[in-house]
This record gives structure tokens, sequence and C-alpha cells, in this order.
């Protein structure tokens, strides 16, 4: 049969998805799930007047999203006291580390991670061809020491650090990212990814007023704003380099409602401290919940809780999959040492009701 | 300054973007268009069920689409009579364009394009250091058998072709795309973009059953469908080479509301004939208008129509401007000899009285 020559690297591509979706899973199980607890999106919802906004844009819908994002960028530069070029919207955080990759990523080039952090970072990387050098976790923390040492050692062109960390949900204060950011080899771009940075402690945050032109920092609506659906994410850094996403981004690839929520989800801020105590008493019930079952939960800045199970990555599968037989639906690390341990997602009472009740079940279950 | 390494290529591209959006303009007029016959979009709106789908989704927003987003595919596919293998659902046409390129360009790899045709494309393909060959338009239509020899001629490894044509809203029937693909060379792919296909002569229609290995079809809810705003194309073709999308896609890249939209408006068969119905009007309404100005339409197939202005690119650009400056919002090719001609897209009869009165002063003050 007459086939297109698809690229050698394409070619040579596996059939990897980053993240089978809970909605495959059920249609897998034939039963949906009772509480959606995998994958850290935030059950407690966007704000009222986001959702207003939304309802009013459907009907909008019609017309294409401003390619330049512009109202939404201007109203992030005062939000973090930037430029409005300090600042580019994307597809969601996914989207952004996909263009990012683009940008300095040869084939051949290394690219430095912690070993278990996030798979869709790797998945970009692997697309253009990059060499990934995975550096342990130390004490379940990215190890920046460690990360460095084998970005200066290998001579990388880009690395990858989660603050808070994902999946394990730690946290280094800014004095700590100021560190690894004050001893970037020159050349290397370092990729901060800030997803749940909304529910991090705010005054230990890496203030914004310094866009170091080596730095490229990620946040998003999809986590304590509560529009995951939105797909709507930014990068901040130094005007230079974010001008150069110009060069490579989908110029119409932004939503026109998720837009339109995002802007007036930016500006209820009153609702996302509401969120961010609602997650922060979640956490602690997640905490509890998993200590009153002899497990052990690492402490969290992030929307979600790492449960350590106590045992190897087979026992947390067998708790994972017995939740999920549950219809508890949670995901776990996939590498060890961190595949000791399960993630449960920040939910609403009912949700970590669910998760409760079903738990001793299948931690007897796990253990037979 | 230290400064990150950015890759050969993206430091070779230039600065370009595809299309400067109408907000864009508006910000810089400091006044908003009075009519917006600029970007194909749908000034009819999406149906009612779609709306009323959005707005209902609105606060679902928190939860992440379904990555593979089964639903559509699988409503699709029973559309097209496919399989759901044979379609990939992707953020608009232009974001599947980019992947396809990706997929099948390689450094240098020769593209074969009509000169003058999508922009988005080529944007594409140089952000792949792939090389574009350009084939001469004839008698305003995309000439297929240049295109053909063209990519005979330099071993090339992807032809673009759109049927109905944008910009120039021209159609080729079944029988000479027919006659295309069963002459295309071993080893290159077809990119045909179908994006204003929905207001072609159904009957004359590339059929869908033969999904030809070396054909990949791209169809959007951007245009007759309405949903501009929602970001939502697929793409058709053998499930093989379907299938390679997954390796490279940002497999959470669609936006819930958008993805609802389409779903509810794919369903809606009766309002979309409705709305093809009123775009063959507004075709003959800006035919009409044209013709009473001494200016000559071209036969569309399209959302839009192609209106000749019987001189050079300069005096058209002067009739762009006239008409943006009178805010009405229009485009133009940019290549000669198209760009003797400007770009309506059919609008209501209110977008489009407002052209008609504006016209005369227009190429009045054009002719100066």
């Amino acid at each position: 049969m007459p086939r297109p020559r698809l690229t050698a690297l394409v070619k040579s591509l596996p059939a990897f998805v980053p993240f089978v979706g809970p909605e495959a899973q059920e249609r897998a199980r034939g039963r949906v799930f009772r509480a959606r607890l995998g994958a850290n999106e935030s059950a407690f919802g966007p704000s009222l007047k986001a959702i207003a906004a939304m309802e009013a844009a459907a009907v909008e819908n019609w017309r294409y999203s401003d390619p330049e994002s512009h109202e939404l960028r201007a109203a992030l530069a005062q939000f973090h006291n930037t430029g409005i070029d300090n600042i580019v919207v994307g597809e969601g955080i996914d989207g952004l580390l996909g263009l990012t990759v683009k940008l300095v990523v040869e084939s051949g080039d290394v690219v430095v991670t912690s070993d278990g952090a996030y798979p869709t970072f790797n998945f970009h990387v692997a697309g253009a061809a990059g060499r990934l050098v995975r550096v342990p976790y130390s004490n379940d923390r990215e190890d920046l020491n460690g990360l460095l040492d084998a970005a200066v050692r290998e001579d990388a062109t880009l690395i990858y650090v989660a603050n808070p960390d994902n999946p394990m949900g730690t946290f280094r204060p800014a004095s700590a990212i100021k560190q690894l950011i004050d001893r970037l080899p020159d050349g290397v771009l370092l990729c901060l990814d800030e997803a749940y940075s909304d529910t991090a402690p705010a005054d230990e945050l890496l203030p914004m007023e310094a866009l170091h032109p080596q730095v490229l920092r990620y946040r998003t609506f999809s986590k304590a704003y509560g529009l995951a659906g939105a797909r709507i994410g930014y990068c901040l850094g130094e005007a230079g380099l974010i001008g150069h996403f110009e060069r490579i981004r989908n110029h119409y690839g932004i939503n026109r409602v998720g837009y339109v929520g995002a802007l007036a989800a930016l500006a209820d801020q009153t609702h996302l401290a509401h969120v961010v105590a609602k997650i922060s008493c979640a956490r602690e019930k997640i905490a509890e919940i998993a200590t009153a079952n002899g497990l052990t939960p690492i402490p969290s800045a992030a929307n979600f809780v790492t449960i350590d199970c106590g045992s190897d990555g087979a026992f947390a599968k067998r708790v994972m999959d017995e939740l999920i037989a549950r219809d508890v639906f949670v995901r776990m690390p996939s590498v060890a040492p961190l595949n000791r341990c399960v993630r449960v997602s920040c939910g609403r009472e009912e949700d970590l009701a669910v998760f409760a009740a079903e738990l001793p079940q299948v931690l007897a279950a796990a253990r037979k």
C-alpha cells in the first residue's frame, strides 16, 4: 500500500499517552466514578462570576477569540506587576511546555528533569528528539542541586522544575529557587512550572519582579481557579524570550469562552481565596483519613495530597486499583520510590467522604 | 546578559504573524468595527441547541474535557460513515495542520502549495524548516496539475490543497480531486483542507467512503457551524496514519465548552442547512453589491465572496483600507494576481447593508 513518508522522529516515537483520562476508564468499566480525585481538578469550581461570563459568552462563540489575548495579558500584567510583553497565553501549560521545548531543544540536546516528574513534559521532549536526563528525587522533593549538577555536567539546554512539585506536592521556598537561578549556567533555560502556586504559601513564592532571562514561569487557570476545561495557561518571562513564542505558537488556538472565563476568574480574587481555604481544609482532611488508616500523608502545598502507602509500587498500585474498582478515581506516581504512594486531589466534602468510606476495605483488599 | 540557547531554526524564523486579528485593529483605531466581514466567521451564529449546551457546560468547566474526545469522534464517525479511528480532533484546523507538518516534514523537505494560499499552513511549514514550493493559481483556482507536477519534480513530502479554496472561494468537484489523488506519487501526503466544504455543493464533494492512505481531510466547526471561538476541528484519514497524531498531539488541548458545543452543533443539521441557505443568499447579495459598483465577484462555494476590484494590488489595498477606515473589517489575498481582490465574508443582512452603503464612497476614495 502506498504510504506517506513519516519523519524518522515520528516513526521512532512510542505510542505513549501521558495520562489516560477518567472518561476512558469509565467507558472501560461501564460505570462513572463517584469521586473524581485523580486529575487535580478543582471540584470547588470556578468563580460564579466566571460561570456567568462563560454563559454569556456562549452566544458570541461564532467569533474567534483575539489572537493576541490582549485583554487577559493586560489584566495579568497588572496582577503580577509585569509588562504585557512578559506574558504569552497558551492552550494550558501543556501547550506552552510543548512550545518551550520547540524553542530550545534540537535533536540530541539534553533536558534535565526529576525522575518521576511531569510525564507530559517528557512527552514533548521526546517529540523534539531531546535526550532526557533524570535526577532522582531527594526526600520526595526535587533535588535542585542534583538537577543543576546534571545540567552542568551534561551541558543541558533545558531544566524542568515544578514548584509545588507534582506528583509529590512538596514545596521549595523562594530562597531555594533563587539559589538555583543564581547558579544557572549560561545557555540553559529553566522551565519553572508553577501550576500549583496558587495553593502554596504566598509569602514564600519567588517574587515576580525579577524576570530572569533564563527562566520561564508557567501559571494556569486549571487548578485553584477551577477552570481545567477552559485550557488557559500562561507563561511569564523576559520580553525578548516571550516574543519568540510568536514565531511558533498557534495564534488562533485560544477558545473564546475559556478566555472570557479566565478573565472573570482572575478578577474574582475573593473566590480564589475562598477556594484556597477550602483546599487547605481538604488537604488536612485527606491527611487525617490517611493517618487514620495507618498511612503517611506527605505535606503538600498543592491541591492534592500524595499518600505514602508504606510499601512498594506493587502495593500502591493495588491500592489505586481497588479505589478505582470502588469508583474513586485517583492516580499514582510512575517511578520508584515515588510509586509507593497514591495521589488524591482535594475534592469536596462529599468526594472525600467516599474516599474515607472506601479506604479501609481498599487497604484490606490490597493487603490480601 | 546570559541567554538561553534558542534553536538555530527558531532564531532563523521571521517574526511573522499569519493574521493580525480584528481586535488588534480595533485597538489601534480606537474604534470597533460595525461589520465584521474579514475572518470568515459565521455571524449567523451556531445552533441555539449548541448555545444552550455551552451555557449548561460552563458550570462543568472545572473538569478537563475527555482527552480522547470519544463522544464527538463517535458522533462524527456515524455522521461521515467512517470508523472512530479515522478521526482525530484538534484545536481547530490550524492546530491539526501544525501537527500534520510535524508528522511528515523534516528539515529541507519540500512542501507544495499554491502561491497565495493559506498563510497559516506556510507558517507551520517554516516552523518545521520545510522548503515551500509555490505554484501559481490558474484562473483563480488552485492548479491541481501544476501542484502535482511540482510535487513529482521536487520529490515533495506534502501537498496542500484547500477545497473550496481560500482566499478565492473557487471549488473543484470530486472528479478533479479524485484525479489528483489517483496520480499522487508514492510517499507524498495530500493535505486536503475542507474548512469550507459545508457550503459547497454537497453532491460534488469527494465522498468519504474511500479514505486514501495518502490523504488527510480537515473539517471544522468554525465556519458554517458558527463556532470559530470553540476551536474544534478534526482530521479524517486512514486509521494507521490518524493514529500517529497520538504520538505528538497535545492530549489535553481541547476545551470542554467548545467540545460540548461542537457535539450539539453536529446534532442540529437543521440549523446547519438553514445557515447554509443564508450563506448562499449572502453570497448572492455580496455579488450584487459588487456588480452594482462595477466590480467582479468571483463565484464562490465558501462562506465568503472574493471580489475582483479590476486593477492591481495597490488599488485593492486602498479599497480594503478605505473599508476598514469606515469600520468594515475585510481582508484581501497577499499575492499577485490574487491581490487585485478583496474578500468579504457572508454576514447578516445588517452587516452587508453597511458594506453596501460604504462601498461607493470607498471606491471613489480609492480611485483618487
